[in-house]
């Protein structure tokens, strides 16, 4: 963010101020009437304020306005530089060849949907979704993720059967912490399988991809919890919880990976209204973690065993593992019961992926557990069972089965940027073989009908952009860029029919004949 | 779009009565309310009362109001199924490749920017422009183009040469005319190069760029109409239009593409105010066609001459045909006294390109002009030099010259989708290379066991989600979704130690010993 100096600083307070004053000079009563109305106002009222002003502002519009604005991207939000893009872009082709070799098809859906369409599917979090102005027209609002619009596709297409990735950027108006990852606009990689199949087949390959996918981008080491919506509700069932109020303690047991129980136990009781007896019954269960053998143990639980539900989640538990041993995939994943994914349209199987490798530079190391503990630095994937939401948008209710799972890139992002940064390796934005040079003054014609033949053979070539630029900045450039060969054009090579094409890295220079030249070009950039 | 049955339909007034109606089983008052205003609203005021009943809809939500919506995408906006997403793959990876051939870095910024970052550099279409609800906090809109953000990101961080791309999305609260390619959320394909550079080798390479483009991607016969903004506005200043109509009057040339110059004169005289006399001198002008030869002469021209802006423009039009002749190009640029394009930023050389093969179903066929006469189908690519813009975002106005093209792809769609319904071939829309099939019942953990082995490998392989799938239905999937092998394990399969490796084009079989298996799937995939 970049604050001009005649601007007073702190935050919105300061912003208000500065911009009021700047206004003042055309409209005075603007002025008086803002800082009248300054001292005692909400935060609200600030808000709101701070809003007319500006749309006074844009109003008044045109050159005097011109710099008066803050050179920033919208909160929340960033911009990819080059070197963050060809990470992303690396990032991307790891994700997206695991859900080709899969054999997933890929969508599109537009950035915004209907309101009425996102109404609903997020609980506690729909106050987070971006609304668009009513400019006319419909109501609409920015996709807060991608299972909402993917289930109204199946619904307006009737399908019935598809296994579909789809890479785009979503939207939450959420408190953006953008160090550890967190922002307002960020990518969701997502993988679903929607029909109707036989148990826990296709939830296992979304596990499988989740741990190829980990495994594949060398992040250190990693966890997937699983759990089942059913077995947490079971669970609240058993230990006393209130139908209406499974979930409201579900958001709460889904803190437990940001606050210590006690917390959470504080929460459920005086927030909201539990039994402390209850609380503690949920405190036994959500500490329990394991594999196979857990679920086989608690089936046999005196208590866990009285709900149906609890069964049917503890039954498809043991099926998942018993497959997931299958892919191999059984070092990773545990069944933990204090895993509660707070989104409302979760119906079986939920999972989540967190990084547990203590090195990575985003841990936030807590010194009461000691060094030799490691800590989890967030969600990097998670997913889950939706068997009813595709039903929310049928006119008829029919359920379409749906399993999936989303990759959290962005965190991913900040750590490959990272190691790349720790790294001494130069991360390259351009995949330019060739830069096509001149030795001495007025050959930019030749240039551009060397350059032009090589674009011709799609050889990928740059050359500067000036008549008569020096030899030593053409090379410089191409020292900087990572670019490996330059041919260089001088009066001699064009009189003997030849390029003199020099390797960057070693300085070795040789005549190449402008016939072989193509060839050559290939033959050493394959090689590199 | 998908309308329940039970709404009557047509349109805005449908849907409003429908509304209205189906809200009023809750609420009665509602209804008798919006029947009470109904007789004489105006549109503006339909569409408040349609907002204003549609925000009480959401805030009843719930189960009640589940299933009254209208099932679809937002007006102007539209998904991309499986099919559609891999004509776009392969659209974007031609673009993308010739964008990468030159060399060019890519960035990315967000879809919403402050709104005055957008204020002001639009001209008469900043009323297109999508703001988002103010919700607290920043008043943000959704990006136009992406030139402004781009602008943007130079200024913020002080980039004064940078050669990048950048493909996203971009919103225009325009009239959709989705049968012909404009939506109002679309692709924007940019290529820009900022920097102080020697005069037109830049702006000759973004139109070497479009034409590589538009020739690999094979739509048929195009023309790049190449002018000036200099040459425009000059033509204006010696045809006597006074200074503060240069912008309007320039708008209006810019309609030439869509109608005749009866009526373009007509708004010229009637609407902006013009004189009958210098409209018909600008009439002369912009009927004027040709390359080289017709920038010179107009350098000549009696009138034309005594405009040091025009000659600026015109020397540099000059100069860019010398450079488009080495670059081979000049077969399908044009110097179009006519084009004039709309926004407000551009600063120098202005270009646009047209379809104009008259066998695509796109194009509107003109009787009046005889079945010769090839038809522009309308605009898939755009662009200028716009040497002030990055100047309005720094504090000191510092200016960085930059020169751009954007190649709008969705008419490209539009036409590459009927390209692909009219032909025989079918569209893969997975790239899986093996099925994992079963010949017998209880299988399942063997086909588990063969496919996870497979993906490992790096094969693309995929199973169906079933315990005991029907082998014909297994290699019926295979037919309808192009996979081109088959690998059928059955008891004696796995008591021998092979695979039954099946072509499911050729129904060939042969058993393949499962140490050889994948070297054989890659073999063979790699010869389809």
């Amino acid at each position: 963010m970049f604050l001009y100096p005649w601007y007073c600083g702190t935050k919105m307070l300061g912003m208000f101020c500065a911009r009021a004053f700047s206004l003042a000079g055309c409209r005075t009563a603007t002025r008086a009437r803002s800082l009248h109305v300054f001292p005692g106002m909400t935060v609200a009222q600030i808000d709101e304020e701070v809003a007319k002003l500006l749309e006074l502002k844009v109003k008044l519009g045109g050159d005097e306005g011109k710099h008066q604005f803050v050179l920033k991207t919208a909160k929340g939000t960033r911009d990819y530089n080059p070197k963050q893009m060809a990470i992303r872009e690396k990032v991307f082709n790891t994700i997206i060849s695991c859900f080709k070799r899969h054999g997933a098809e890929t969508i599109d859906t537009p950035v915004f949907e209907l309101k009425e369409t996102l109404t609903g599917k997020y609980g506690e979090d729909s106050k987070l979704i971006y609304d668009l102005k009513d400019q006319g027209g419909e109501l609409l609002s920015l996709r807060y993720d991608l299972t909402v619009p993917f289930a109204r596709y199946l619904a307006m297409n009737k399908i019935t059967n598809i296994k579909r990735y789809h890479i785009a950027k979503v939207y939450r108006r959420d408190n953006p912490a953008m160090t550890r990852g967190r922002y307002r606009e960020f990518y969701q990689c997502d993988f679903d399988i929607a029909g109707q199949y036989d148990a826990m087949i296709p939830d296992a390959e979304c596990l499988r991809i989740v741990h190829e996918i980990l495994s594949e981008l060398d992040l250190g080491d990693f966890r997937i919890k699983v759990n089942d919506r059913r077995i947490l509700d079971g669970m609240f069932a058993v230990c006393g919880v209130p139908d209406d109020k499974f979930r409201t303690i579900c958001s709460t047991v889904d803190k437990l990976d940001k606050m210590p129980w006690e917390e959470v136990k504080k929460e459920m009781v005086n927030e909201k209204g539990l039994s402390e007896e209850a609380a503690d019954q949920i405190g036994e269960y959500v500490s329990m973690q394991g594999g196979k053998d857990l679920a086989e143990r608690l089936l046999q639980d005196q208590k866990m065993s009285q709900s149906k539900q609890a069964c049917a989640g503890l039954s498809d538990i043991k099926l998942l593992f018993s497959y997931l041993e299958l892919f191999k995939v059984t070092d990773k994943v545990v069944f933990d019961l204090s895993l509660a994914r707070g989104l409302d349209y979760y119906t079986g199987i939920i999972y989540e992926a967190v990084l547990t490798q203590a090195g990575v530079a985003l841990v936030c190391t807590d010194a009461q557990n000691g060094a030799e503990e490691s800590v989890s630095v967030g969600s990097v994937a998670g997913g889950g069972r939706y068997d009813g939401l595709v039903g929310m948008f049928d006119p008829k209710g029919r359920k379409v089965p749906c399993v999936g799972v989303s990759i959290g890139i962005e965190r991913i992002f900040s750590i490959m940027e990272q190691k790349a940064e720790a790294s001494a390796e130069k991360v390259r934005t351009t995949e330019v073989q060739i830069m096509v040079a001149s030795a001495q003054k007025n050959l930019l014609e030749e240039r551009l009908k060397l350059v032009s033949e090589l674009w011709n053979a799609g050889i990928k070539a740059e050359l500067m952009y000036k008549k008569n630029p020096k030899l030593l900045s053409q090379l410089q450039h191409c020292e900087e860029t990572g670019i490996p060969l330059v041919a260089i054009l001088g009066e001699q090579e064009l009189k003997d029919g030849v390029v003199k094409l020099r390797v960057v890295a070693t300085r070795e220079e040789a005549d190449i004949s402008r016939a072989d030249l193509i060839d050559e070009i290939r033959r050493r950039t394959s090689e590199v």
